[in-house]
């Protein structure tokens, strides 16, 4: 996953006007939403699901024969070939590779080095998108920086010429809640210490492990915004410099960054239906199951986002195994998004290219946290709806995962192009106690999942997405997700 | 710590009259061994050590302010003046650097990378010494291998021009005795290789962990032998190498060691004593309290062997601190050997300066293993000396550490080179679980250290060593090592 702000909620509800009047009023049904017969099959679904499931297998066929797919490297045509290729294998209708232009940005050698006073190699990235610097790397002192507020208030005339060094911890955990106060400076700092007059951009990484790697992650670009070389040391290399600006002594530091833009390149989004019973009709509506197929380059893109690819892919597959006679109404449509990690493309393309079937889409589940097991569920879809989804939720009860009726949920990054469709939005949120010690570092490899867990999430999934997909209950208009920060 | 064959004991044999005879006969003490006085001290230093210790912060400034140390590398002198200075700062006496020539192999750039069937870059890392690739790497298709058994086995047909993958996994124990069993084809694998006609070796990391980093460690060097590059693959990495060959398609490879050896360069064994009441009479004996000083490049050198450093220095210091009335009988001597990784020079250089003193060595401890607690003392001592021992080693019991009477510690590496000598060994045995998770990786940094942990070993450590500088026990001579394998 990356960090995506979601869009405002006054442009979201300046279109939530025609969403009601193009949905007919927008009253919600009310009517009992789970039949007996559609329970039965929802919870044969998730009871085999649980007994074993193909997701990891799609996920490790995925690391292995792609391995690392950032958006225009040389990793993402093939993963666009995979997934197509993998989608019709499994018996997916309609497969197809909707195009997209995705940045294409290459990390090259990166290397960091404390010069004095006591002089150390540093294990460091580059940070997404970051400049690079001079050929020979950029020399100067450190000027440590407690955060982002701290280095917003920087005097200039202390930060000229410097490298700064922004320090804050992640906190860590159970619903990584910790990264969105912690990786604002990944996506603004470069920009920030641009404007101060900096030379140069270090930052511990945002991630809760302490291993010898970095983890890298996009920063936030801005059209002909002043930047400055930016990257991200591990954890231990933090501590490092750390203890030699604490020596109270100079802190002089090299960093080279051969990074290089290059022109956009064509990607794709990779679709694959399982059609429901109305489908190639007017009443054809449209449930997305969504994850990214793109990776950082670091990793082999396990948990971010393999994991999620196997999830919606497997969820579909099991439910399109069904006997004609169980076949739902609606049409599950998996779409694998090109290019989440830098700069959403993929899903601002499909929200483009589908705008007029928008009003169709009667929800969409996003995987792209890890592995980890599902503990809740948690919903944006019409408040009036809430009560009647309730039971459909219960079907993942057995498998330890509650239901919040919050309501609140943001709805992952690739699907919040949506939200002025105001696509309602089921969110299936698991454990990530352990998601951001790997998160965008190298250490993103198929080992870190364990099987089962993905078992249990393709379990929930596959009840309750069949159940809403068999069903008739009216979800539609979702309200704004909520502001963050 | 590296691995090293124990002498043989029929080399330890052919010494031992002579030992017996310059310790006058060889009696073994038989009276009490511990006065109520010392045991008094011995708790004392024990309790004080467990509240708190400077070993952790020792550690840190090795780890921070000279970091990586390898032998001849350019941290090899800085470590050596750092610990000069530390131990004289610290309070020690004849602080010196006694002259040691060790081996200089600097790693360079290694890359590894899957040509075919599913391109990927590997993360690995050059077997300590090994040869250098041919510029722009060597390029061949691997044939895996499951152990270093199979690998003597195999029929120069099917190896000839093949890189050689040997992928078996180091069992994870307590006492890290996976090890052994694991690091033979690290030792012999490239020169086995070689004589079968292969192009390069590449083995799984010797090591527990399932992190990116890869594994370094010497290789048993014989001069003139015919050797392939050889380098590591990170545990993720291995799984990948595995599931390729697994697929059935030939597996292309291409492996760029830019590795160089370098004339031999001077380096020091560190010493500084805490004097015994005996000290500058011909009654002298000495307790050696060793740990090496170098490290390998990758990491900055906190478990292997900072931590061992920390241990040595803070329990001799802690006794070097006791008023008069309590100061030992019996010399103090830390020694920080010199490059143990990469062939024992300071510890064979050791036994040899101090050839013709080694029969006032009353006993030898080495602290090699890590920051763990201390779980258990073993000896290898005369036994008729092991009853008397007894309540020395309960002085370590409410810290949870069991007494092994089983008499037959291999003692460390780096006392190997005593063995001849019949030098008198206290082994306090750490808890090694992770240990092979961090060891010879870029991981091996401070934060890998629990303070507390170390502080418990330096209560075990001080308890014990004082009681036995103080008394009079004559553990002298010590029987000869068992045999390994």
């Amino acid at each position: 996953m990356a960090y995506v702000r979601p869009v405002s909620s006054a442009l979201a509800c300046a279109v939530v006007s025609l969403v009601l009047a193009g949905s007919g009023g927008g009253a919600a049904e009310t009517a009992p939403s789970l039949s007996p017969a559609i329970a039965k099959v929802a919870e044969k679904l998730r009871d085999e699901a649980l007994a074993g499931t193909k997701a990891y297998e799609i996920v490790r066929s995925l690391t292995f024969e792609v391995g690392p797919r950032s958006a225009g490297s040389a990793g993402d045509p093939r993963a666009v070939d995979w997934a197509a290729k993998k989608l019709a294998a499994l018996g997916f209708q309609n497969v197809r590779a909707e195009p997209v232009e995705v940045p294409h940005w290459e990390r090259g050698r990166n290397a960091g080095t404390i010069l004095s006073p006591w002089p150390q190699t540093v294990a460091l990235t580059a940070l997404g998108g970051s400049a690079a610097s001079p050929a020979g790397g950029v020399e100067a002192e450190v000027l440590g920086v407690a955060n982002l507020e701290e280095l917003k208030k920087l005097d200039p005339a202390q930060a000229k010429g410097k490298i700064l060094f922004v320090s804050n911890h992640m906190e860590k955990k159970p619903d990584g809640s910790g990264y969105g106060a912690a990786v604002g400076v990944r996506g603004v700092g470069a920009a920030e210490a641009a404007k101060k007059g900096a030379v140069g951009l270090l930052i511990r990484s945002v991630g809760t492990d302490s291993n010898r790697l970095p983890h890298t992650g996009a920063m936030r670009m801005t059209e002909g915004e002043a930047t400055v070389p930016a990257a991200s040391l591990s954890a231990p290399d933090s501590d490092l410099l750390e203890g030699e600006l604490a020596s109270g002594q100079a802190v002089r530091f090299r960093l080279e960054l051969e990074t290089k833009r290059f022109p956009n390149a064509p990607s794709a989004n990779v679709i694959g239906e399982i059609p429901g019973r109305d489908a190639g009709t007017p009443k054809e509506e449209f449930i997305v199951l969504g994850a990214h197929l793109d990776s950082w380059d670091l990793g082999t893109g396990a948990i971010d986002d393999g994991a999620g690819c196997g999830i919606v892919i497997e969820t579909a597959r099991r439910i399109g195994q069904l006997p004609p006679a169980e076949r739902p109404r609606r049409t599950i449509r998996v779409v694998l998004f090109a290019n989440e990690e830098f700069g959403l493309s993929g899903a601002k393309a499909y929200a483009e290219a589908h705008a007029a079937e928008l009003s169709r889409h009667v929800a969409a589940a996003e995987a792209d946290f890890g592995s980890g097991k599902v503990y809740r569920i948690k919903t944006r879809i019409n408040p009036a709806a809430l009560p009647a989804f309730g039971p459909i939720a219960e079907i993942a009860k057995p498998l330890g995962v509650e239901f919040s009726t919050a309501n609140d949920s943001g709805g992952g990054a690739d699907l919040s192009p949506m939200v002025p469709g105001h696509v309602p939005v089921i969110a299936f949120d698991q454990d990530g106690s352990t998601y951001f010690d790997i998160h965008h570092s190298a250490n993103d490899t198929i080992d870190k999942i364990d099987p089962k867990d993905l078992d249990q999430v393709v379990a929930a999934w596959t009840g309750v997405i069949y159940a809403v997909a068999a069903g008739d209950l009216e979800l539609r208009p979702a309200p704004a997700p909520p502001e963050r920060e």
